[in-house]
């Protein structure tokens, strides 16, 4: 039965995407590829076993390219103050203008931390996924670093809202 | 290299996990191994080629088990006034009980869809990925329903959070 039931339109789509609220973050990347980051509200939380979280990229994109080549990648989760930064990863300007608007640090497996983040997890990609045009990354997390005294920043209805800690 | 780093403690996982601000979600399923739903936050979109989100599911739940067996489910999104219900659909009340404390109607998938939620994405299972102790659910999005004057719920360090529209 369901297989003759069209799916909804792409404007039914964003429209319904737009009110699924997202912490908002910036995914970066180092190694073979280079050096790349974007900014993603597609990230959740998997399982404990091992700790693992994933990262949707599109692989239609030059920035999915260098995801789907390295192997190291940090998932910072912004505060309201970074939120600028998140425009600048979420739009057209080369890589390396989009790294030198903030201060990195590089974690454990040579990945882009984040300087000033509510929370960054520095990961390695351990299996992937594709649906469509875009893959799922599943990443083991090698280190996490929280300032949980800060607060959130969510995506919803398209625009950025804070969220107190 | 990256192979020889140990992953995060359980501690550490959860901890940073707290921070991943999720919008809060009921998801419901109908069909040949019952009706039943539960509380996620692991919600995500993927692609709108076809229109696409996942569902994170634990496979060592009971409630895992229906929502691996069953074709159709539906992702409630919730509204601020319903954080009384997704407390009912999070703890261990029995499916029967959880269903009775709210109004619902039945989708093109026969998925159960929850009156007066923010918005409600009617779909039918089209692949799956497993991870660990999780099933990734990639669902394919016949129906959705919105309500976008309404403001948005959001899980964050450990507690609901409204967001205006």
């Amino acid at each position: 039965m369901t297989d003759t039931i069209s799916a909804v339109s792409d404007v039914d789509f964003r429209r319904g995407m737009s009110l699924l609220a997202g912490a908002v973050t910036i995914v970066t990347t180092d190694g073979p590829a280079g050096r790349q980051g974007f900014t993603a509200s597609a990230v959740c939380s998997v399982t404990d076993r091992p700790p693992t979280l994933l990262v949707c990229v599109n692989l239609g994109s030059s920035v999915g390219k260098v995801f789907s080549e390295n192997h190291a990648v940090c998932v910072n989760l912004i505060q309201p103050d970074q939120t600028g930064l998140a425009m600048l990863f979420g739009g057209k300007t080369p890589a390396e203008t989009r790294f030198s608007a903030a201060k990195w640090s590089s974690g454990v497996t040579g990945a882009p931390v984040l300087e000033g983040a509510l929370a960054s997890f520095d990961c390695t990609v351990r299996d992937h996924h594709d649906v469509g045009t875009h893959r799922m990354l599943f990443c083991t997390i090698h280190e996490v670093r929280t300032r949980s005294e800060l607060p959130g920043s969510v995506y919803f209805n398209r625009r950025f809202h804070a969220v107190s800690s």
